[in-house]
């Protein structure tokens, strides 16, 4: 293995290509397939080999990179192909669920290649900067075989053997990062429709939710221990009590409430089965079916 | 006026507490009533004045701070003392919505009362920390004129002259909050049923957000512009076409999707509308009935 391995990437939508243009970057020859043949041209302008086939990418190099639009998609690639398959190690950083890592791990490891899944928390611009950081499960030996090409994409976190963990954290933060946008933008209905502007709004909103970062790592330690706390600060009857609030301002000023709504339904559940006195971290038992 | 005018607190809930101690440990000359009266014998050793009704302590001070569970039980302890409430500033903290507030503030007006309204970010034990900032709306010379004693709770943000702008604010900050706390358990939730401790977890999840942190406000500036982009980063087609994978992962582990659903719904009706080449943000025009 030089200090450039070579590298395949099937799959050239805007993730596919930034990565691809990553590897170029920091030199690695690079061979790239794409289903619609044109989305290649700037990468071999670039010096990319192109692949006509699937299996002529897969052929080329021991490392694969796989970034398509989803699991059903890279079955539909591979399957007519598994005869390559034996010797490479396949790194799919397309998105999907631990149970579908799962599945494509056991798939591949039947056709002889080693399986990388991986979760990317960047988007395409951020790619082979500081502020990218990529996610991979699956065996430690091919992880840190691949690191050296891995670590061109952003920061490499193994998460451990088990395929789907990639996946899983993934989707975790993802539902992290889709909580504070609907939070923000129930707040930005709000203020927009009493006329404020929400550029105005907005630097107060991050102030305040930086007052509030060390809400996760709290609530995880009541979490872990089971013990919901006894609600000194702010119990959950009280928040419970103060949440029609929104429902109510909402009506007022003609806006939805239906992205915070889910949450009082859980709260008003959780102080009905005898927890408000507890605070609000209480409320993931009911999650959990 | 004094350097320490005299202030009294109608309230001694948690809140009310904390207000009235911060009154005292500052120097403010302290009035204090609370319904039940037991609950002021803290403060009283602590050197505040117990009033025995509501009208006793109004009439003690110009500056009346009043901090109760919601608006009707602000109107019950008030309404029977209209006499007395002329020339006083009403300070009201208590929670409640843009609406009920311009509704106190003529009804303040109608009986000789100057009205602020404020929203108190934070909760009890952060009260005259430097983490504590509080909103204020009303004639602004009544916030100037109380400014002194207000910023003994923490820092005091003006609104503007508006009365229903603290509550709004107030509750547009809430918003985002409760949508931070929505995203967190919703991924502690997954995370946990693989067996993942979400104390493990959570320093991901505060680096992802924080990698995050500004989104609000480039989300702000579309808005104002109600430009959405040209989702040429990861546009809403995209972003909707992935989002099932969080139903399919929670399916897979046994958990509810129902905190993360109704943004579902809103990404496919905007879609479906023709805007899924634009930007995520566009979804707010949903909210806006």
């Amino acid at each position: 293995m030089s200090d450039h391995e070579p590298v395949s990437v099937l799959g050239l939508g805007a993730m596919g290509t930034a990565l691809a243009e990553a590897l170029l970057a920091a030199g690695h020859p690079t061979t790239v397939w794409n289903r619609t043949g044109a989305k290649a041209d700037p990468l071999l302008a670039k010096g990319a080999n192109g692949a006509n086939t699937p299996a002529d990418a897969i052929i080329a190099n021991r490392l694969v990179v796989v970034c398509l639009l989803d699991y059903d998609s890279v079955r539909q690639v591979l399957a007519p192909h598994t005869d390559v398959l034996a010797g490479r190690t396949l790194i799919n950083l397309t998105n999907g669920t631990p149970g579908q890592a799962e599945e494509m791990a056991e798939w591949a490891a039947d056709h002889g290649a080693d399986y990388l899944d991986g979760g990317i928390m960047a988007v395409p611009p951020m790619i082979a900067t500081p502020a990218a950081f990529l996610l991979y499960s699956g065996p430690s030996g091919a992880f840190e075989s691949s690191r050296p090409v891995l670590d061109v994409f952003g920061e490499s976190i193994y998460l451990g053997n088990a395929p789907g963990l990639a996946a899983l954290h993934d989707l975790a933060l993802l539902s992290g990062m889709y909580g504070m946008i609907i939070g923000t933008l129930q707040a930005f209905a709000l203020v927009r429709a009493a006329g404020v502007p929400t550029t105005e709004f907005a630097p107060l909103l991050s102030r305040w939710l930086g007052n509030m970062s060390g809400w996760p790592a709290a609530a995880a330690e009541q979490i872990d221990k089971g013990d919901y706390g006894s609600g000194v600060v702010s119990n959950l009857a009280m928040q419970a009590a103060a949440y029609p609030n929104f429902a109510t301002a909402a009506e007022e000023l003609g806006i939805s409430f239906e992205l915070l709504a889910p949450l009082e339904s859980l709260m008003r559940r959780r102080v009905a089965d005898g927890h408000g006195h507890e605070d609000l971290t209480g409320v993931i038992e009911l999650l959990e079916k």
